[in-house]
């Protein structure tokens, strides 16, 4: 087994989350990453944790043949119900035979299942939980990349050395936990600016995301004004919309466009009023994360960009007495920073071109 | 997907067990076997059934490398244990990728692990279940079979009317329903001789094992007197003992050998006292199983062969007031029954060299 394959896992088990003799852990993985809960296993037979392998319920033949053949009317099951509130900690891992297998699945269809499934993703939220990819042939295929060159890029972007990634990303946490206003400038097309006063920033390393690698925080959902380009596909459902473009009056989408499937940005912002809103800020600070896979776990944490989220707001990220946006979606959208852009806090340039104010090469 | 995979999930779902709308199914199974587990999903989609599907807990690399990596002290996971109680139905499918996946754990730390388990396993067998078996290659490679050969045979034996295997089989729980003694003789190396009287005989078709294809009953612990020379290996946990030979006297194993692994014959025996008892006589009646293939599902429902197990009784095969063996193991074994071989019930040769009393061609 390669040696990567170890250490990720350790780093799930071990940082990700802090798993000890007894507990009741969940593995939750498609076949096609076998090998990485093979080495989950391991490491929970060393530490004697007792673990239950789940087939993930997400986009595999079993669960496309599964809806296809329901009539609709799904239900939360009482057995899987049961399992999660009986569990202490979860490990999800993605990984796909094929990224487009529940494609010929009806969307409403696909929508009520998850609407069903929903209170047990809640009941999940309240344990330990952390969420990972294994480099599987399909997910090289999505990137664009082959198998050995794609298990190269999750690997150096996931075993990394976190206490130093926290300790680089912590003195982006110190600015902004500090600020009042975030003014975000690229090219000619993105200028926005949004107040974030007394909302935290969290800094995510290796935790709920494997990898980890951005900061973040919750702008005020009234405050957002300006333009936005943005640069990279949104990948939504199977489907990609390029060039999202979305002009905010008094923090509402008052204008939107698109090159490419126009009428899902349209159908996400339709979702429900905080659809119209933002819902996240985020600053990409991954640096081995150098190219983008549509695959949200990792793209959001691309060295070089920031990214902003419609709907809804992490309660961790709206301090007391700030408003949080709710709404039933989050889609994230990503901004490239690395040519002619900055990132202004309270009027100061803090990243230029993707360097930040405190990193060599910075120039004001 | 072979037609015949959608026709073994129908089956398991509507025959095997009779899934009905809302019911929580868990569905065991290694990643192998994915094929039929996307035909039972189906199955379980249409009528409107809440699927989990588990990765099964024996014989996969996951748990060698964690049975490997544990220290020993297993305790009955919690999760699991709630899982299992709020389950109404268990689809059970085997398949391996390589049968002597966990040849290199400690059988003690296997065994402790399997203690471990014990209570999920028998709050499991107060639900309905169903054990089955997906023809994978390794499965096919023990059975010294080509896959397609092997799903063949599998298919054959499983995909059947089973209406007309009933009728065929309650003939001979008839015979034995009313008999008092059973007598097996086979060449000059086997004729045993065992009480039966009111205790049940069951008629095995496509219940908790698909394929089924066998009657059974317990004989009285203290009643079994002879010698039997059983012709078939016995295949106990990867080692497998040939030329098994078993003499009783008021019931008791008093001799025994073995040609190959006689010390795991003589392990098995020594479990306990139950252990050097029979706690099961069955007519294996499923002749589209024609061949030994080293898997006791097939095997003990074998055309023209008997099987006795040394160990636990089924308790619904023992009569009201008659004794019911007790054991920690339950080992079945197989005698040849094609040639120069009877089965006598109270005197009456009731099967001669494989042809049943009922049967065209029967010479008494």
């Amino acid at each position: 087994m390669d040696p990567r394959i170890r250490e990720h896992a350790s780093l799930l088990v071990h940082d990700a989350l802090e798993v000890e003799e007894g507990d009741d852990v969940i593995v939750k993985a498609a076949p096609v990453a076998e090998d990485l809960v093979v080495a989950v296993f391991e490491a929970l037979g060393d530490v004697g944790a007792n673990p239950v392998a789940q087939y993930t319920n997400r986009g595999g033949r079993a669960i496309r043949a599964y809806l296809r053949a329901h009539d609709g009317e799904f239900e939360t099951p009482d057995h899987e119900m049961a399992l999660v509130e009986e569990a202490d900690a979860h490990i999800h891992i993605r990984a796909d035979a094929n990224v487009t297998e529940t494609s010929d699945v009806d969307p409403e269809q696909n929508s009520a299942f998850q609407q069903a499934q929903r209170p047990i993703l809640n009941e999940r939220l309240t344990d330990d939980w952390t969420l990972t990819q294994y480099p599987a042939p399909a997910n090289a295929q999505l990137a664009e990349m082959s198998t050995e060159a794609y298990e190269n890029f999750v690997w150096d972007a996931v075993n990394k050395d976190w206490d130093e990634q926290e300790e680089f990303q912590a003195q982006m946490v110190e600015i902004l936990d500090g600020a009042e206003e975030v003014r975000i400038v690229s090219g000619d097309t993105t200028d926005v600016t949004m107040r974030v006063a007394d909302n935290p920033t969290l800094n995510d390393t290796c935790s709920h995301n494997v990898p980890g690698g951005e900061v973040f925080t919750a702008p005020q959902p009234d405050s957002v004004e300006g333009e936005v380009l943005f640069d990279k596909p949104v990948y939504q459902q199977g489907r990609e919309v390029l060039d999202a473009r979305l002009v905010f009056e008094d923090g509402e989408v008052v204008e939107h466009s698109a090159s490419k499937n126009e009428d899902v940005l349209t159908e996400i912002l339709n979702t429900d009023d905080g659809a119209r809103r933002l819902g996240e800020l985020g600053i990409g600070m991954n640096r081995d994360i150098d190219r983008f896979t549509y695959n949200m776990l990792f793209d959001e944490k691309m060295g070089d960009t920031v990214h902003m989220a419609v709907g809804r707001a992490y309660e961790a990220t709206v301090g007391e007495g700030n408003e949080q946006n709710e709404s039933a979606v989050h889609v994230d959208m990503i901004v490239d920073m690395s040519e002619d852009s900055r990132i202004e806090v309270d009027g100061e340039v803090v990243q230029r071109d993707g360097t930040f104010r405190f990193e060599d090469g910075f120039e004001e």
